[in-house]
């Protein structure tokens, strides 16, 4: 026979346990450690920044705290961009912002970063939630849309133009994490009309080779203005294309490109090393080319060739400052390793190319050709129905 | 007034409540997905293996499903050796040994794989945990020790010996991820008595160089055959060692350092590009060194001495086989790509090494000399008080 008062007791305890029950799992789900005010230099195992600090010491960085007056959009949070994120991330940026339209899947699990559990929820929601538990310093901006439709092209433009560290000012760095030639494209023709410093990414779909590049809109060639360039992966190409078959991808290239993304990054904002202006991954070979590119002149994006002229201009106007110069002996350092670079692009690839063709050196390729547009301006969205694959099997029918 | 039977309902209610509580905790911790019985290559979003598999379709691997008869084992489970064992992981490897005695702590949190959560945790508990999430088909096997000490030394050879797919067979790669020069002198020993093939990493103290070295006893140079190299890092060395100051360290240069171990872990066991002996990794000029190195002689290691012979016989012995030429050659082939390698070791710097140096390419300096051993065959574990850093030391004052 069951009391009133035991029933009561029975109750407190149930209702005692519930409580434990939804402490654990609220803790197991956010397990934040505490916001730090200061990056401190001090070495604890408690510090989570001691070994990045550790950077001025030796000598490499002069003023690492600054990573933290930086804003990076990050544009595609897929195979190479969820890695690029959480770099970044325990780096301790300044400022994160996310843009992907995708959802996690379990066909993703072959790349770091997502895990099964999170398969259904839209990619920039699953990194942002483990992002702010990896570093809870690091504040983010996600956007679940697909940048190339008319509507989000506008707002991811004012996002890179007004989501910097301070709302109202442009975000300090774009990087292109995507796996298609619209999105591309548009990244392109946003940064050319802002004027936004942007750095590109881009894994072969045989998986074996990547690239990254850095484009500085008027200084450096931009997507209009020369075909995109790719590293050979050195394979039979004829059993590289087929109709229907996804791409194959790995952990490793993707991490390989990640690192050397996020690499020139830092050394980009904390001006250390030599930022590479084009540095490809042949995974086969284990041969990293590199190159750079200028603008060109007759590029197709009228942006583009505005940023031209006004950065012929500041070189012209600009004073001998000792700051300047040391600046531009960082990015302009030449290779010094005696790799030597030797084209291997045809007479005829060369005139078969639509847009204008640069000394390649051996191993890198281009991608496809920019096909033709109907007298658009460049400041529009790319529009073509062909996807980056239809392209380099047009060009390579050539 | 209350009730008996409302107070039941409400015990009913309560204990629902728990149930499903704990249920979305477990389900929160564990969150595994159902084990997979055969790799498929099916292109379905719910496949974590369609992206790999498309490698076969891509012309890269001829048989990927082979992944899983083979066992790795990473010694050292930081920065590089989390990131390694989470790509074997996505990979679908047959087996996984971890081997570490280290704890997590925030001071960790610049790295990938390891979250604040696990702060307190030993690395291999909170590695395997995560790594079982991300891919239930991988069975592990974790070892919370230091590999040095004379009992875990044995052990470790034993796991080494024995740890294989099937419990018994010696494991088909081990991969060293450690720090110091204790462990990876215990893991030369080790795989130079039981001719085991592994790979070893590194990355320097000041964060900006890294190597991978493939290490086949008696064919290629062991870690007591020459001293060992480093990648220059180009910057000032006096800034570089300091006393008591903590090592730099960034997710960048490791996530690299581990995805062009693992890509060299893959195109070794399934058989694709070309297999790099030592690959270098200087992060500031973006620069890739490449080099082999026969095994020396007069190797102070009388198991490596011992291999040496082995070999020998066994490359006279060895029928000109159709299978076994292919296989060579995709081991021995060149580089191709007028990389020019030029030592920039002066005679002084050869003399002062107590081991034999190898010409060295540009950008490849010695770590430290191999220290003198008073008589002392090379089976048993390295013993010296001097840590990397003092090896360093001293090999810089010299």
């Amino acid at each position: 026979m069951t009391t009133v008062e035991e029933l009561k007791l029975r109750i407190r305890e149930l209702e005692n346990e519930l409580i434990k029950s939804k402490q654990k799992q609220s803790d197991a789900e956010h397990h934040l450690r505490p916001k730090i005010d200061q990056m401190s230099a001090e070495v604890v195992d408690s510090n989570p920044y001691s070994r990045l600090m550790a950077l001025k010491r030796m000598g490499i960085v002069q003023d690492y705290e600054r990573i933290r007056s930086y804003a990076v959009a990050v544009v595609g949070v897929g195979g190479v961009g969820s890695v690029t994120a959480e770099m970044l991330t325990r780096c301790g940026i300044g400022k994160l912002l996310l843009f992907d339209y995708d959802k996690v899947e379990l066909a993703n699990m072959n790349r770091l970063f997502f895990q099964p559990h999170q398969a259904g929820l839209s990619k920039v929601e699953a990194a942002e939630h483990t992002l702010r538990s990896i570093n809870p310093d690091v504040p983010f901006e996600s956007h679940n849309y697909n940048i190339t439709t008319m509507d989000n092209f506008t707002h991811f433009m004012n996002r890179i133009s007004h989501g910097g560290l301070e709302e109202g000012k442009p975000v300090d760095l774009v990087l292109s994490c995507v796996d298609n030639f619209e999105a591309r494209m548009a990244i392109n023709t946003a940064c050319n009309e802002l004027g936004q410093v942007w750095m590109e990414s881009g894994v072969s779909e045989n998986a074996v080779s990547g690239h990254i590049q850095l484009i500085i809109p008027g200084e450096t060639a931009c997507f209009a203005c020369a075909p995109p360039l790719v590293v050979a992966a050195n394979i039979d190409e004829k059993t590289l294309k087929r109709d229907g078959v996804c791409a194959a991808s790995l952990p490793t290239t993707m991490g390989v490109v990640a690192g050397l993304l996020v690499q020139n990054v830092l050394k980009f904002l904390l001006g250390f090393g030599t930022v590479s202006y084009y540095l490809g991954y042949n995974a086969m070979q284990d041969f990293f080319p590199s190159m750079a590119m200028k603008a060109n002149p007759q590029c197709d994006d009228r942006h583009c060739r505005r940023q031209q002229d006004e950065y012929k201009k500041k070189e012209v106007e600009r004073p001998k400052q000792e700051v300047v110069q040391e600046e531009e002996e960082v990015v302009h350092e030449d290779n010094e390793w005696g790799i030597e670079l030797v084209s291997e692009v045809s007479e005829a690839e060369l005139q078969d190319a639509s847009g204008p063709v640069p000394d390649l050196p051996e191993g890198i390729t281009v991608a496809y050709t920019i096909p033709e547009k109907d007298g658009a301006s460049g400041e529009t969205v790319e529009e073509t129905d062909q996807s980056l694959e239809e392209l380099m099997a047009q060009m390579r029918k050539m």
